[in-house]
């Protein structure tokens, strides 16, 4: 199924892994003469071949260019914070995989964290959104944001949506032939939004929409949130 | 946001809780003159008044009977069996929750695990598929079969699909103007399918599928699976 992708940089024509990567090669048992992948994390993703293994570094020769197509829709994720912050640990790379362009973690009423507890969880979450670059064979890493107040959630996209579980009717099918190229979502804590965060959403245009009857622990939420988005684009 | 729900046994017209659940509402505080709601798994579920704590049951007056949408399509999700199984244990949740109505674990090619590690495994997902209707609010969990062999997949449903890597036009889009009222899917293993794996669901009528360009990891497929295969109902 192709070539191990790694994460690296390009000087003087060769490309280069260091740091975690080249501890990360090693613990993959790459050796001189093997083939991996390399993304330089600006947009390319080249073939090489291994020439040197040092302890600072591995030294790759280029081979070629590799075609990668990114997709041309952007979905931004407000996601509103639950109570533990770990449970966000285990859906970003989900979350990743799925093509989110930027995740903002949000804070709402009903979510007992912190600004500053959300703060500290950011680094772990941008190394989960770069390892998991690897093996979906995305071009670069979702974009983690520093926290927001949902009153203070601002987006020019072409389409706005608020997943809320009082909504009973409106589906994202309503919307399916919109050809929209760019959408806000956000999904709510588990605890919901209360009636005044709707309002102040709709006030800023976003559309609520609903997942279905069932109630969806977070982690199913998100995913089949994100799921439902990506049925906008093609 | 409604009362706590159990699952309990109807008798001379009162609702019972007794062994894991008696035990479960005494965990959650449950106490004389509480309203609760019991589900006796044949279709009712009732809106009780707490009126006896035992050491063996819980005794409950029956005020009313509540009145529940089932859904009436129904998906079967063929799951080929991953190395680790313990990865299951972490979607049956979701994929109850998303309203799956029969699970079947499949023995394919590209999984090591064998028929008999799968039956050690099936009491275990049948108590988390029993406690996750309590949050989620269906009648009935979903029903876990004994795991078949790809090959011995047999399915009468009016929509037949089998998500594929290798596919890469083909997506639900498709089909969603056929008004299905019953569903088969089959998701692959990790690994994903040999061709010839492919060919035999083909010849049983399974068409191939893909969830889109990126690869994801096992739980992010099945969710976006189930979720995919949910647009073709309303």
């Amino acid at each position: 199924m192709g070539y191990e992708r790694f994460i690296g940089q390009v000087e003087d024509g060769y490309a280069y892994l260091t740091e975690d990567e080249l501890k990360h090669a090693k613990v993959k048992r790459v050796k001189t003469g093997d083939r991996i992948e390399i993304n330089d994390l600006k947009g390319n993703v080249y073939l090489t071949e291994v020439l040197e293994i040092t302890k600072r570094y591995i030294k790759c020769r280029i081979i070629e260019k590799i075609k990668v197509e990114e997709e041309d829709f952007r979905i931004t994720l407000y996601q509103c914070m639950p109570n533990q912050l770990s449970k966000i640990d285990d859906i970003i790379e989900g979350v990743s995989q799925l093509g989110v362009y930027r995740f903002v973690p949000v804070i709402s009423e009903r979510s007992a964290v912190k600004t500053k507890d959300v703060l500290k969880k950011i680094k772990k979450w941008e190394k989960k959104a770069l390892n998991s670059i690897k093996q979906c064979k995305r071009l670069y890493p979702v974009i983690i944001e520093n926290p927001v107040k949902l009153e203070d959630i601002k987006s020019d996209d072409e389409g706005k949506f608020v997943f809320y579980e009082k909504e009973e009717k409106r589906t994202v099918k309503e919307f399916l032939d919109k050809k929209l190229k760019n959408v806000s979502v956000v999904i709510g804590p588990e605890g919901g939004f209360t009636e005044g965060e709707i309002k102040i959403l709709q006030d800023k245009g976003f559309i609520p929409l609903t997942m279905g009857k069932n109630i969806l622990r977070m982690e199913t939420a998100v995913i089949t949130g994100i799921c439902q988005i990506r049925f906008l684009f093609d």
